[in-house]
């Protein structure tokens, strides 16, 4: 699932009819792109949301022919990190696992 | 859903079968991109559209068989923004809510 | 859909059985990336195409077990753009969209 | 399947009924993105696995009507390299199958 | 499909039964980023493949059910190009078809 912020409600007044269930939502994700989100659960603008893509966001909208490719399917409260310090760790992780890797593969190879 | 313009109706002579219900249309994304997508509602050139990808545009295009990964679903009128001031807040937004996180988190350490 | 310019065939012969159908051919894609698609079409190197992805790739290939993502599915002869003097349109259309969508706000919380 | 790291446990007290079956994590992708995976497999901030997105995040959580698009399948113990001296090769590799390409087709061409 | 250099075999032991059937293979896409694909083809490590991915991926690995988003379906044995010098013509292409669309245009405005 992507993270997104609520920025408002979407007025289309010429839609498909199979659209007519749920309010969409203009959100943002952490890039600053905006998309249209079916809401089920109802948010307000400012909230920070959990949605879901692919042939999911059919069935989060409440059924499998309901034509949605994000839905969102919970606001979120907040997430634990993993220590302080994360800052910095979190930049050389992936040269971290890219070492292990190499390191590992170089065990198997003595 | 992801937000596009209409340029214009595309020509393609050579198809396959499955596609000839609707129009297609050349539509651009928000970063200048193009891409081809069916109109089942009616637009016009200069219309700003929402469209569905996925799985999901299949069904939206009238039918599960119809061979299609981007359909047009509605066109958009307006949407409501958060509030006056709204710019500088999204900049801010991300770092916000990891800020937020942090805290919640730090929160619970204590 | 997506645009995509014919580059050429590809020669494949270790290959799952599924895929034996249709020719493959090496695609461009308007940043330059390559990818391959399925070609129920005919499509000669030089073709300006377009593609279907996603799960409706399998359906444009022929049939629903065809293991393709990216199938091939009319030849572009042209299309039409909005209207003279486009290009300095598209580069501010987003804005215009937004400022639109910014006094249709205002104009509601007036 | 992508790589990520595991950040943290995300809390989203307002979701949707269909996803009560699995924790939620906050992963980061190689590029620093934040996504949220579903973790049927049981995993610890810092672990780096492997999560499947598309309608096999559906399967891999559970069950078919689980509406996730993306589910945490493995954690990543190593992954065998290459051979030594990868590092520059890997730089050179498109290169390499470019003119492989091209040289095969010349040698078609003569 | 995407186009791959294959780099390793991924070791994972606590992993999602559904996966059991083959081996993982981390691969490299054209601008360097690591993903993970399935691998019912028999690959081995500086193997250029293809690799099909979104619902397509499943089917491909053998069954439905099958928790795969990226499935190796052939090893690359070389692409014809369109012609000697189409380096400088692949950068004028996307101008080209845009021309081109612009002309036809123009041609129906006359």
């Amino acid at each position: 699932m992507k993270i997104f912020c609520v920025e408002g409600t979407l007025v289309a007044t010429a839609r498909i009819s199979g659209l007519e269930l749920h309010r969409l939502l203009v959100v943002q994700d952490q890039k600053g792109g905006k998309q249209v989100a079916v809401d089920p659960v109802g948010c307000k603008p400012g909230d920070w949301v959990i949605a879901v893509g692919s042939s999911a966001a059919r069935e989060a909208a409440g059924h499998k022919d309901y034509p949605s490719d994000l839905t969102i399917v919970g606001i979120i409260d907040y997430w634990d990190e993993e220590s302080p310090g994360d800052e910095e760790a979190e930049e050389t992780q992936l040269h971290a696992v890219e070492s292990a890797a190499s390191s590992a593969a170089g065990g198997r190879r003595r």
